[in-house]
C-alpha cells in the first residue's frame, strides 16, 4: 500500500516540524512493512507569495487534488503577508475547495505534561467542528460610511452540512465512550442556533445508543476549564469549534501538542492534516519548536487511511516520550525539536 | 442621597441571594450615613409567567423606568418555561429596551478560593461586552424545509454601538492598568470582524496613554486559561464577551461569585445589575446558594451611582470573608447563604 502525500510545510516552524513528522511517518512505514509513503513537497507559503504574488499557482489546487492526503505545517506570518491573504489564499481555500467539511481536533491529557488545570482528570475530548459554513460564511457587507456605518455578517447554516458534522460526531462517539455534547447558544442567537438544536435532535434519534446533551457555548467553554473530563465527543459550529479546540489545546499544556484533521467525507478530494498551532515567527530557526502537534497530526493521517493500529502505536510512543519528559521548552523541558523526534523514532524502532 | 432600586429576584436561587444582598446594601447605607436605599420588589419570573402568561405586565417596563437602577437575581428555569420565552421576555427585553448597551463583567481572583488553574497569578480582568447587537441580533430566518433547509442569522455591527463599547473600555482602562485587549476573529469572519478592528484602531487613537493589543477569540479564550494575569480590560462583541466572561467565572473557581452590570450609558433609563450565574434549579430551597456573586453585583451598583468608596469597602469585606474561608459548597466550603451574608454584614459593621 502506497500513500501519496502532498506536504506543505508552509511558514515559520511549519518548515521545522513537517520534516520531523515525515521522518516519523517513514519509520512507521518500515515498522508496518506493507506500507510506503511518497511525499511531494509544495512550497506554498508567505515567502512564495512575496515571490509570486499569490499563495499558490493557478493550477495549485489541481496539482494537490492528485494526492491521497495533504500534510500541512502552518500558514501565515503577518510580518510578511496580511493574514486574510495568506489564510484565505491557502489554508481556508483548501478547506473549502476540497470540501473538507469536518475538522476533528482531539484534546487529550498527555502523561508527564503539566496541564494549567489543577484537576485535569485525564480528559480525552474530540471536538468535531463544522468546517465549511456557519459563522465563517463569506456573505456580508457594509452600508454607509462614518458614524452611521453598519457591517453585516451572515451566518449560514445548512441542514446538509450541519447534519454531516453531527453524523460524523455520532459515528465517532459510537467508537468511543458513546457520548455527544452539542455546543449551542439558542438562548441568545435565535435563528441559527435553534435550527442547530433541531438538527441535533433529529440526528440523535438515529443513534439510540449514544447519550447526548447540549450546552450553551459560554457554559461549555467554562466547563472545559472546570471539568473537562466529563466530555467525550463535542460537536460544534465552525466558530464554536474553533474556540473550544483552542481551549482544548490550552488545557493540554501547550498549543504545540494539539493535532487536527480537515476531513473530506465524500471522498472526492484529499483530506488535510495540520496541527492547531501557527507558524510561531518568534521561535523560527532556533530548533526548539515542539514537533508533537505535527507528529500527532501524522497519527490522524494514519487513522484516516485505515491504519488505526499504527496510529495507536504512534500515539503510545508519543505518550511514552512525554511521560519520560523528553519535551520542548513550551512544555517546560529543554529538549530540541530533533531530540523529541529522535526519541519518538527510536521508540518506534524498538517496537 | 436616596437610591430607588427595583429589585427582581426572578427565579430559583435569585429569590435567595437577592434578599441577602439587599440586607448587605442596607448595612452599607448605615455605614455610609448619608445614603439610603428604597427597594421595590417586582415578582417578574417564570412563576409569574405560569400565572399570567407573560413574564411581566404590559406596563412593566414603564414601572421599572421610574427607578435609579434594577437589581436582578436570575431569570429562567427551563423546567417551567422555555428559555427563549423567559429570557427574551424579561432579561434581554430589559437590556434592549432600556438601552443597556454595555455589559461589564469583572473576573478577579478572590483570596482563599481555589482557582481551577495551577497558576492564576492574581488575575484581575474586566470584560466589557457590547450588549445590544452583534451576533445576538434578532435578524434572520430560514428557507426551504427538509434536506435543503438553510437558516441564516445576521450579525449586525454598527459603528455607534461598537465605538460606545470601546470608549467605555478605554475609559475604564484609564482608571486601571491602562491596557485594552480587543477580542476579534478577523482572520476567519471577514465582514464584521475587520470592521470591529477598524473601529478599535480609530478609538485607540484618542487614547494615546492606553496600551492596546488584539487577539483572535480562539487564542484569547485559551490565554484566559494559560495566562489570565496578562489582561486588564478586554473589549468584546456580544457573543465573544459572553464566552470570555463565563471562562472568567470559571477560572474564579465558581460561577457563583461572578458579578455583572448592564449599563445604560446615555442616562435615559435605569441600568441593571445581575450576577453571571443562573437560577440553579437543582439547589433551590437548600439555603446553600453562594451569595457572593449577587453581593459583588451590589458593589457594582454602588460604583455606578458614584459610591466607589463604599464599593471598595464592600469588595474588601467580600475578600476578607473568602480569605477566612467562610464560603459555600460550590467553593469547597460548608457555609450557608446566610452564614456568608452574616459574615459580610458583621465585617461591614465592624468597619
Ligand atoms: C441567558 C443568555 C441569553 C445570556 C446571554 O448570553 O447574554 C447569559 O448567558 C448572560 O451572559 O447573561
Ligand atoms: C487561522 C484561522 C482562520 C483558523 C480558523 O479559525 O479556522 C485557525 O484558527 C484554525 O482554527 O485553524
Amino acid at each position: 500500500k502506497k500513500l501519496k502525500i502532498a506536504s506543505i510545510p508552509g511558514d515559520g516552524i511549519g518548515k521545522e516540524v513537517v520534516p520531523a513528522a515525515i521522518d516519523v511517518l517513514h519509520t512507521v512505514a518500515e515498522l508496518h512493512g506493507g506500507l510506503t509513503f511518497e511525499f511531494t513537497d509544495f512550497p506554498y507559503s508567505c515567502e512564495y507569495y512575496l515571490e509570486h504574488g499569490v499563495m499558490m499557482p493557478e493550477d495549485g489546487m489541481k496539482r494537490l487534488s492528485d494526492f491521497d492526503s495533504i500534510f500541512l505545517g502552518a500558514v501565515g506570518d503577518a510580518n510578511l503577508v496580511p493574514d486574510h491573504i495568506s489564510l484565505w489564499g491557502l489554508l481556508i481555500k483548501i478547506r473549502r475547495e476540497f470540501e473538507q467539511t469536518i475538522n476533528v481536533r482531539p484534546a487529550k491529557q498527555l502523561p508527564g505534561i503539566q496541564s494549567p488545570l489543577v484537576n485535569p482528570n485525564d480528559f480525552d475530548i474530540m471536538v468535531v467542528r463544522e468546517n465549511s459554513e456557519g459563522e465563517y460564511s463569506s456573505v456580508g457587507g457594509r452600508i454607509y460610511r462614518g458614524e452611521d456605518e453598519i457591517a453585516i455578517q451572515n451566518n449560514v447554516f445548512s441542514r446538509k452540512a450541519t447534519e454531516r458534522a453531527m453524523r460524523f460526531a455520532f459515528d465517532l462517539a459510537s467508537k468511543r465512550k458513546g457520548r455527544v455534547t452539542s455546543a449551542t447558544k439558542s438562548n441568545g442567537i435565535v435563528y441559527s442556533m435553534p435550527f442547530w438544536d433541531e438538527v441535533f435532535k433529529d440526528v440523535a434519534e438515529s443513534y439510540p445508543n449514544v447519550k447526548t446533551d447540549q450546552q450553551h457555548i459560554d457554559a461549555l467553554a467554562a466547563f472545559f476549564v472546570t471539568n473537562p473530563s466529563r466530555f467525550d465527543v463535542v460537536v460544534a459550529s465552525n466558530l464554536f469549534g474553533d474556540i473550544l479546540s483552542d481551549i482544548g489545546a490550552g488545557i493540554m499544556g501547550s498549543i504545540g501538542v494539539a493535532p487536527a484533521g480537515n476531513i473530506n467525507v465524500n471522498g472526492k478530494y484529499p483530506s488535510m492534516f495540520e496541527p492547531v498551532h501557527g507558524s510561531a515567527p518568534d521561535i523560527i530557526g532556533k530548533g526548539i519548536a515542539n514537533p508533537v502537534g505535527q507528529i500527532w497530526t501524522a497519527k490522524m493521517l494514519l487513522d484516516h487511511h485505515g491504519e488505526e493500529e499504527m496510529g495507536q502505536v504512534l500515539l503510545d510512543v508519543i505518550e511514552e516520550t512525554t511521560k519520560n519528559r523528553i519535551i520542548t521548552s513550551d512544555l517546560g523541558g529543554s529538549h530540541s525539536t530533533q531530540d523529541v523526534t529522535n526519541e519518538i523514532i527510536n521508540r518506534l524502532k524498538a517496537k
